[in-house]
């Protein structure tokens, strides 16, 4: 391996359960954050079922590709657990026991007064050229193998014995193998501008090597940033100026970095101006309290609100007449104003914000079409009111409605300044 | 491709935010067990990063291996999405332009008042050998490529578009391919009683080999019945009387099969009593009510309520007396008891459910431990009550205290039988 290339890794997690999707894969996106943030470069994982052959040819292609595999699951001791085989039969190792491996083995039985079942002594086997990886927390050791100017480094799956040794022994061995440097990434967090349209606007940013900056939609638009450095603060150092770039061409669109919601970034800003909110929801029900309320502290600004889900509820709790709902209808810009209004008033809050809208599948309290959605804030200034037709299923029709809501509500707080 | 044998084959995501970790995938795991209820060997799933040339080579590998392909993600329009071209690559075939769909494209901006980037117009090219998948739910369609034998299916990415064409046409493409036979699954939901609980009661029915019984935790518990047969219908007589016999021990704790949530469950229940529900929410913030709407139809139950976070707000939409506040604290019985009873009044709802607790990070409202949690339902039969304390994070916290508040109300409204 040459100490002045990016090297490179894949990862290979193992378990047919895993496989056919009974369980979700945390430990291999673990995996990747933490080669990346050693500096090396993470180029494909693969998840593979409980078969020698399928294993074995999957570990030894990755071997041709990349400089470092690791391995994750399949070293415990029953019949379906092949990982240590199939790394053998890859590297063409034979398999030699651990004498002092099998000693603390069934010492670890003797201890519990357990029955050493002889398969447990599976464990205690190696690759001949794989060292051992002390594992505190479990009876598998992990393994350690380097060949021909190859690595592959196993680690058994239950999440407590792979945390710790993934974030000990196993992050030291990378950062030293890398020769030093990470991979960091920052990510800004944009709104109320589609995909190809901040890539429009940036795109002249975009060409950069180091760092890299690349969109990915969540919701909103999310812009990674990735530098490789020596250190992270390096790494923060080659993002700054580009950071600074998108900024300033994109301005306050940009809500936030890394784990930043738009929920957060909104609480922020009403606790920094010392105002408070209260909502009116129809056709989320309740969704955006729960988000805003999902920030810790956000007690400070956000007082509650009512959830207005019948159309007579919206007298009721709101007090708007009943002629005035059924002149324009409960899905209207004149109700969601009215919404708006009431319940800034009645809880005595700096800014009100009402949605109403119809989220479907069918139109069960108006003639409105599925994915009518009205959003309206009330504030000191007056009142700001969008009107957006969306397509999609229920749940995406509702949680986009209160993506616009909390992103109009942002918009109107910043534009008070 | 033979038709006696069992198909073959691999998924393949796409996307290097998925590659490097910073996103879970969720939708390969969905698309394996909807192999495997298709009747499909899924052998290996595979991530690989936004690059062109290691993205073909991995598409090309996997169609030497196994008779269907499925890549999820990178269908979009920036310079990222690279899966169209890949396939391409892989297969041999040039992109070819589909007029109909970059007309669709244009219309779709054009009446949303958007600019067309041109780079939009990348979501009208397909591979030669493709038919175009219908994507109603976003801008790109699916692909569905056959040659030589060997099928690639390609779907978007984002969960809105990915779920119903996974579900919808790729369901029914796969099932025909297979040929014959399923693996079939059915869920029982079940709520109240833990997981060693449940197993201690029904360990003999969990012997069998078809079906076979697996439960897993799940917030409430699960329990999935699997069953190998030719045809779903088949599967279903296999599994119908362990479902009978595991009811007939459990009980009203089971609330439902597959898809069934504790909410479609409560509000299945209401609108069959033809009985109506308000809450009033603290800790969650509307989360419940949320939780609530998000079944289609809750309308014709749910009327509403309200969010009543900071503690003011309990007498100004409540009419709670401050005295009475004061005296007991908003975290307390006597107030869930007091909000339940006065939303049932105020909303002319036959029930009420209140929650008021303290998520933490840190008690900002009172001097209640984190964790605390207090659960109220008014309903014609007077008030019940239920106090518990639960360790974790804040989330947890909230999520339960909502799955709290739904069991508590559920189990109200069968005793009302």
């Amino acid at each position: 391996m040459s100490e002045s290339r990016l090297k490179t890794a894949e990862i290979v997690s193992v378990g047919t359960e895993l496989l056919l999707g009974q369980i979700i894969d945390t430990h291999a996106p673990t995996m990747a954050r933490l080669l990346a943030s050693c500096g090396i470069a993470c180029q494909r994982r693969s998840t593979l079922g409980d078969n020698l052959e399928r294993l074995t040819a999957g570990l030894k292609e990755a071997l041709e590709r990349v400089d470092i595999v690791i391995t994750i699951g399949g070293l415990g001791p029953t019949d379906d657990d092949l990982t240590r085989d199939a790394i053998a039969a890859a590297l063409g190792d034979g398999l030699v026991k651990e004498a002092k491996v099998e000693e603390a083995l069934r010492k670890f039985f003797a201890v519990r007064g357990m029955a050493f079942v002889e398969s447990n002594a599976k464990q205690a086997m190696r690759p001949e050229s794989a060292t051992l990886i002390e594992n505190p927390n479990g009876t598998a050791p992990g393994l350690l193998c380097q060949k021909n100017g190859k690595t592959v480094i196993s680690l058994p799956g239950p999440a407590g014995e792979f945390n710790p040794m993934a974030f000990g022994p196993v992050k030291e061995f990378l950062s030293r193998a890398s020769g030093g440097g990470v991979i960091h990434s920052r990510i800004l967090r944009v709104t109320g501008i589609g995909e190809s349209m901040v890539e429009d606007r940036i795109r002249h940013l975009m060409l950069g090597e180091n760092p890299t900056v690349a969109p990915y939609v969540h919701d909103d638009v999310h812009l990674r940033l990735t530098a490789r450095a020596p250190t992270v603060a390096q790494a923060d150092a080659l993002i700054d100026p580009v950071d600074a770039a998108i900024r300033g061409i994109l301005g306050a669109a940009v809500y936030g970095s890394d784990a930043t919601t738009l929920e957060m970034a909104v609480i922020e800003e009403l606790v920094r101006r010392r105002q408070t909110l209260a909502v009116a929801e129809s056709m989320t029900g309740g969704g955006v309290g729960e988000r805003l309320t999902s920030v810790p502290g956000s007690s400070q600004a956000f007082l509650g609100g009512v959830i207005v889900y019948r159309p007579e509820v919206k007298t009721e709790l709101l007090r708007i007449p009943g002629d005035f709902l059924a002149r324009h209808g409960p899905v209207s810009a004149e109700t969601a104003e009215a919404m708006a209004m009431a319940v800034r008033r009645h809880l005595g809050a700096d800014f009100g914000l009402a949605i109403t809208g119809n989220a479907g599948p069918t139109s069960d309290v108006d003639d409105k079409p599925v994915g009518l959605t009205f959003v309206a804030v009330a504030g000191p200034g007056g009142v700001r009111m969008e009107e957006v037709k969306y397509r999609g299923i229920r749940d995406d029709i509702r949680r986009r409605a209160g993506q616009l809501a909390l992103r109009t509500l942002r918009e109107e707080l910043l534009k008070a300044d």
